[in-house]
């Protein structure tokens, strides 16, 4: 079975040297979480996870949920966790105080996320999307809906869920078919199926507030013609009791390649009764506040699995004994050395932890920007942290989704074939993983987000201002990175270059066919930065002497590690964006 | 759930126009299969892959196998599949007709696996495995040994497994510890416990022929002390009857990731009685004839199943109506367009088809240099072919492996969320084919195969042949294919560049940390000259508008994207090669 141990050291590595949070004092929330206090948070974090949630891991994937009844009942042991998990405040750690949350940063919010993630997916999602649903209904909601729904739903008394997909309907929203009919009394009766409703119906907790997407009667065709509801499972009185069951149900579970612990849920609305979140027809514009949210957690599904997956491929690898280093014995009185004497163990090893620890940094950079964008009093700050978290959302979603994957494949390499066999873990951590590139948007669907949208809102602000942040970087620390900083000013180049291709031609088709290679160029730039400033970092505390445990060279080592062999993939990127579409649109789609 | 038709037309055309094996009728068994007999076999292979085998594959997936009282139960189905198989002289196809095989070019052997294996590879697993015991007995045992074991085993009555691996003992053979005990009469007796035996035990056959790795009484220490026994599962009569059961037993099943209707043993080897398969304390030699030809097979495992994911995403993606196309509605009668009208999409696919195809030419390629290593008169053709054949063994067990993983991962992307659920059938493929970059050695060990032996074998004698064969092409042919001939030159200089920084080093460390590369990019050249052989060939019949089809069109426009989006990945591992050992070396191991 796999094991997870927190990496508190390399989170607040990333917490208080790198983003230095503690220059944020400031803001709302932050002298609240001291360095003090936010390491005793992740302290706490780290036992939760790996003292309930990560022995649980197994057991939601072997047993799954079960639905009888239209009730379905979690894997054994999941009620008590997740009671233990409400009664520690888990649930309302960044939400408003005013409904009973604790107000801390959203930036330590991701790093408690990054946590109960790596111990255990399928649990961490109940709590993920319910977080997602309160975020949406403090953003769209009445005060009064606000009063009603957000404080259990913050005290974890009752979860949430999203319901967007359809059968026939799954990006083109547009296609959406679920009707909400207005009844005298201000509410609507909904009716529809809907698809892949992670966390849909389950036994953790007293209520199920969905999120969902409908039309009304009047209602425009395509996307401008979708409202959004707030659909009880149970109706709440007005005193917050709750009154009878909802028209709604769970109608099958879906059979999956993972995530197991999970329900995903076909969910039956017939005549089910909702309230309006928001205004009509603009249901989208609240559900995308969600759904930004839920692309940055997604993203750091994909590194939290890869961490917990990057430290049993360690831990196996210093273990297990075969063959003799290059140089020689290093183990000469045992009958072989362990693997990780390997250059080739090495290698797979060194490149899941440069794409953990650089995700770690940049996703908590993204945290951070969430923060400065709420909280920040300066109104130019406030935008230009939205711009860069425009940016960094659906880079980070696709990115450290598509690399999560591949790094959690390169830890099963590290298995040999034991790593094909259930007992460790790790194909657990593959099949799971394995659904970050596909939900909250297809990797593709993030990356002409980045490329159709992103890229030319406000002439390109948000762009120029992120690569405005790299050159500076060069230009005024560089110096001490020498190779580093090369590579990182030559990835630089090509993704000017590939802007620059792509601005210049505004056919969609151009476009399209560049998207993913795009999205992974100006990723990996995004790495670089971060890898360049904790380079940076680690050079100071060497320079100084101040390594007793080894932390720094390491830090030092990974990075040129990435500017060496990851970061100079930029090159086939670009090569790819300027390939175009022509032999795309070229290619007769019923040779396919 | 996956259906599958075999892609006959592309067959032929890397049978006949590519390899154009009607030149090698004077070949052992070439005369036997014209065209239009070859034709007909695959016709029928196919027919029994489409209508027998691939309906098969999700019982086996769902079912797995069942172990009772030491027995071995396999999914409903499969033993009657398994007697359509050998009934239908599959087993024997490329055998040697003295022991009842038809004698049948290698080439179309590797043919007709890709069939068998892309609709169900747990069940093409146990015939794989017979083939490579059967080939190993023929290889290595004496005229009494193959008299008796042979005809079974070729006509499909006993099947037969490889047993290396143990416990402590994986890539590192040397740790082996199960033991031979010499016995008056000539025999042995076998101890010992063997782990991930596919195929180990079942109820398929009437006996089962396992092969086993074991040490002397006194045999040298490390691989130079072992030997390999044949050890029945029933004990055999001088006239070929079965006698009693012998010491061996299944002592329990792996639960795993994939390969469900394929039990992996437990193997349990209790004083079993067994017979030396050639001379003692070289066992490994036979083993390895048998590990080549195993390996080329894996090869063709990853590159079968990215074949059948291919046809499924791209049938799905014809069929899933989302969105429209950049250019405007194509299917403007219908609610959207189907998504394979969206440039990403396009992408996806053509990047499987230039995997599935490029590779299957690479693998038949390779398939013919068996047939000529083994059958050709002229020494000089068979040292040459012996020789690529030794380069493109690693190369195609580890290159076809690992992106035929990253293939059908693509696949599943085109179906969105739908490709994580069971019913599609892609998730399953996905969690089979994980397996092929593990077994049979994992591609780690396959590149330093390359990167430690062949490369240096013979002053480099192979890998100078494979270069001169891509550099006189692109002298003497390359000039009709402009572009992709540049960028074929360009990575054939990548290649050279890293072959001769590998051979100026000769440390282990260096080739250690440069292997996966230095494969990879040796891959990516193969691939290479595979794509400009098929581009000329369709280029000409476009020239003489000889393209009813558009099989031809589609074949060129797949080359050019093989040639601008895949090819110039040489450019990333060399320079990976060239980064060399030191930042690996200079990680402190317990720092992982």
């Amino acid at each position: 079975m796999a094991t997870y141990t927190a990496p508190l050291r390399d989170m607040q590595f990333v917490l208080d040297e790198l983003l230095e949070l503690e220059h944020y004092a400031d803001l709302d929330g932050f002298a609240d979480a001291p360095r003090d206090v936010s390491t005793a948070i992740l302290e706490e974090a780290g036992r939760l996870a790996s003292g309930v949630l990560a022995p649980l891991n197994a057991v939601g994937d072997h047993l799954g949920c079960r639905l009888e009844n239209a009730e379905v009942s979690t894997a054994p042991g999941f009620r008590e966790a997740y009671r233990l998990y409400a009664e520690g405040g888990w649930t309302g750690l960044t939400a408003s105080p005013a409904y009973g949350g604790q107000g801390l940063p959203h930036v330590l919010g991701i790093a408690v996320r990054e946590i109960m993630t790596s111990a255990n997916l399928a649990f961490s999602m109940f709590a993920g999307l319910s977080h997602g649903a309160a975020n949406a209904i403090a953003n769209g909601g009445t005060a009064a809906q606000k009063a009603l729904f957000l404080p259990p739903m913050i005290a974890g008394r009752w979860t949430g869920t999203m319901n967007l997909t359809e059968p026939h309907c799954g990006t083109d929203l547009g296609l959406l078919r679920s009707r909400a009919h207005p009844q005298a009394d201000g509410s609507y009766r909904i009716s529809g199926t809907k698809i892949f409703i992670s966390a849909g119906e389950h036994d953790l907790a007293e209520n199920i507030i969905h999120l969902v997407l409908a039309r009304l009667p009047d209602a425009p065709a395509g996307v401008k013609g979708i409202s959004l509801f707030i659909v009880p499972k149970f109706l709440v009185n007005p005193d917050g009791s709750l009154g009878a069951r909802n028209g709604v149900q769970c109608g099958s579970l879906e059979e999956k390649m993972g995530i197991h612990g999970n329900p995903t849920c076909v969910m039956n609305y017939d005549d089910a009764t909702g309230y309006l979140l928001g205004e009509a027809h603009q249901g989208l514009k609240v559900m995308f506040v969600m759904m930004n949210s839920a692309r940055l957690a997604v993203g750091v599904q994909g590194l939290s699995l890869a961490s917990v997956a990057y430290q049993n491929a360690a831990s196996y690898a210093r273990d297990r004994l075969q063959g003799r280093a290059p140089g020689g014995a290093i183990a000469p009185e045992r009958v072989a050395d362990p693997i990780v004497a390997h250059p080739d163990v090495q290698r797979m090893l060194l490149s899941q932890r440069a794409f953990v620890e650089g995700g770690r940094a940049l996703a908590y950079w993204a945290g951070l920007q969430v923060d400065l964008a709420h909280k920040h009093p300066d109104p130019e700050v406030r935008e230009s942290a939205n711009d860069l978290l425009g940016l960094l959302t659906p880079m980070i979603k696709a990115y450290c989704t598509d690399q999560g994957v591949e790094s959690i494949s390169l830890a099963m390499q590290c298995f040999g074939g034991h790593g094909y066999i259930r007992e460790w873990g790790i194909e657990q951590l593959l099949r799971d993983a394995r659904i970050t590139p596909l939900y909250e948007g297809t990797n593709g669907v993030q990356a002409m987000d980045l490329v159709a949208r992103k890229l030319k809102l406000n002439e390109g602000r948000a762009l120029k201002r992120f690569m405005a942040l790299v050159e500076d970087f060069c230009q005024e620390q560089g110096a001490q990175l020498g190779d580093c900083t090369v590579a990182l000013q030559q990835a630089l180049g090509d993704l000017k270059l590939a802007t620059a291709y792509l601005l210049e031609r505004s056919d969609p088709a151009t476009s399209g066919a560049a998207a993913v290679d795009y999205l992974h160029l100006t990723a990996l730039v995004a790495f670089g930065l971060q890898w360049a400033r904790m380079a940076l970092i680690a050079d100071r505390h060497l320079a100084d002497s101040d390594d007793s445990t080894g932390f720094y060279r390491a830090k030092r080592l990974t990075a040129r590690f990435f500017f060496e062999r990851i970061l100079p993939q930029t090159a086939i990127h670009l090569q790819r964006v300027r390939a175009g579409a022509e032999v795309l649109s070229a290619f007769d789609p019923e040779q396919f």
